[in-house]
């Protein structure tokens, strides 16, 4: 496995793959790799005979210096577990590579990042869309792969990724989870045991919803009632948001639920007492649709979504 | 001469000239090509065996609906010129190519787009910056060339191509001039004849600063009494600004000028009687410094910033 520090250098590395008549895929992580990331890692190699991961803790998407200095960071583990998987090279810049001195540019996807995360966390998607230009532009791939955990950010990916006219097909990989059902994530690790447990209510909400669509309850407020009152279980959760959105366009759902419908959730616990940070926050999402309905291929909108080539 | 006007089909074109060996240069226009325009295209013959020209009115980069709509437009004949020039493809893009439905992407260069040009013209360059973004990734080029009477944009636009870590050379072309001195712009031609004789002050101005710099005027306000005293022998003009700045930052000269020093100009004349819109906006530029100094190579900050590889 290769391992390369320097746009400059990859960038040669990829006009050099790309002549030789190669498909590149980008895999870009923040590292402290888990699961998930071998499953975005799964994705990639379906769709390239190349595929390079980039290892970036971003600190422009972070809205707390806490939140960026307690984020999880072990590089040679990080590039352990790539070799393991079989990743064909691994793009370790640091901060001043991908962000020289005087850095003033900044690509930013308007609407689709105002509300959800983008309303708690000022500035993290632009932070997010910048950084993923510069991993475009110095990875030069094919395909770029993300989890759908992220759905704001992969929806703000997307949009971006046709806005401005990359060449490069974006694709979405599922949500992987624990055998209880918490998604996850590299932040998982700084729960304290007790927060471990009540966790699962994001999971438990979204099934609540799901199966409450399924029993006919279409009514957008009742939904959202039960999710709030499975994510009041946990004592230690306090929610930043739980909405009903369309999935195209993150625009609130309409009063009664029609075709599939995004589920998000952001709620923050406690850090571990010995982890730094004050808190942790948790993201999970599901699209939710009545079965009958889905089965209706023109109302799948999430798949659309989904599968649309920028 | 190719012509081509969609972004899909020009990045496959891209693919395949960069995949044969050869080097792409790209001249951005807005049409309405005048023998500036052709010297640009001189240029870019230096750089590259390709040279590709796009021919787009970019909607986003105008304050003013009336500015957008009295710019003047030709298609063919400047598809004529290009051919005639020697240009090896023209890309020819819709509103709709560059700007797909629901739209929200946008590039940005921070500081250096706040002072002179921005600060009258809320949003221009955030215009314009996204739309070269976008002509970037549909070329794919080598090397791109702008116009140095555009002083501003290029230096903008170089900011970006080295933040983003476009893998492009941005370079910069002289200006070109009328027999009077009159900088050559699309815009010239919306000039009623009185306006027109009056419109070299702008270059007049330029000169005299350069002289009494050379006379060894160091002081900032007397070197700007200066040009103000010239600009206001055109009694049609009406100066927006007239500003003394560091090439590299754009920040404000020193009160006692030092070293290399951008002297920029944009002032505003009636247009022609049948022209339409309001009124003519003409910029122009000079890089003013001491024969002296400029012996001194480390002292030549505005070629520094000219040449400086992206």
């Amino acid at each position: 496995m290769e391992r390369i520090a320097r746009r400059r250098d990859l960038q040669a590395r990829a006009d050099a793959e790309r002549a030789a008549g190669h498909r590149i895929a980008l895999v870009p992580t923040m590292g402290a790799l888990h699961a998930g990331h071998l499953s975005l890692i799964e994705t990639a190699r379906g769709h390239a005979d190349r595929v390079w991961v980039s290892i970036f803790v971003n600190p422009t998407q972070f809205n707390e210096r806490s939140d960026f200095e307690s984020y999880p960071a072990d590089l040679e583990a990080d590039a352990a577990a790539c070799e393991a998987a079989g990743v064909d090279l691994v793009y370790t810049p640091a901060v001043e590579d991908l962000y020289p001195e005087h850095s003033q540019s900044w690509v930013e996807v308007d609407e689709l990042t105002r509300s959800l995360c983008g309303a708690g966390r000022p500035g993290h998607f632009r932070g997010v869309t910048t950084v993923v230009a510069k991993l475009f532009l110095a990875a030069k791939p094919h395909v770029a792969v993300f989890g759908e955990k992220d759905f704001q950010q992969l929806a703000a990916l997307r949009r971006m990724t046709s806005d401005l006219g990359f060449d490069i097909e974006v694709i979405g990989s599922p949500t992987v989870r624990e055998a209880d059902g918490l998604a996850l994530s590299s932040r998982n690790v700084r729960l304290g045991s007790v927060a471990r447990e009540q966790a699962t209510v994001l999971v438990r909400s979204l099934e609540d919803a799901e199966r409450a669509l399924q029993a006919g309850e279409r009514n957008r407020e009742t939904l959202l009632e039960i999710v709030k009152a499975r994510l009041s279980e946990a004592p230690l959760a306090e929610v930043e948001y739980a909405e009903l959105r369309d999935p195209a366009t993150l625009a609130e759902a309409s009063a009664r639920l029609v075709g599939p419908t995004l589920l998000a959730l952001a709620v923050h616990f406690p850090a571990d007492p010995e982890g730094r940070g004050s808190s942790v926050r948790l993201i999970d999402n599901r699209i939710i649709e009545r079965e009958e309905e889905a089965d209706a291929p023109v109302r799948n909108v999430s798949s659309t979504l989904l599968e649309e080539r920028p």
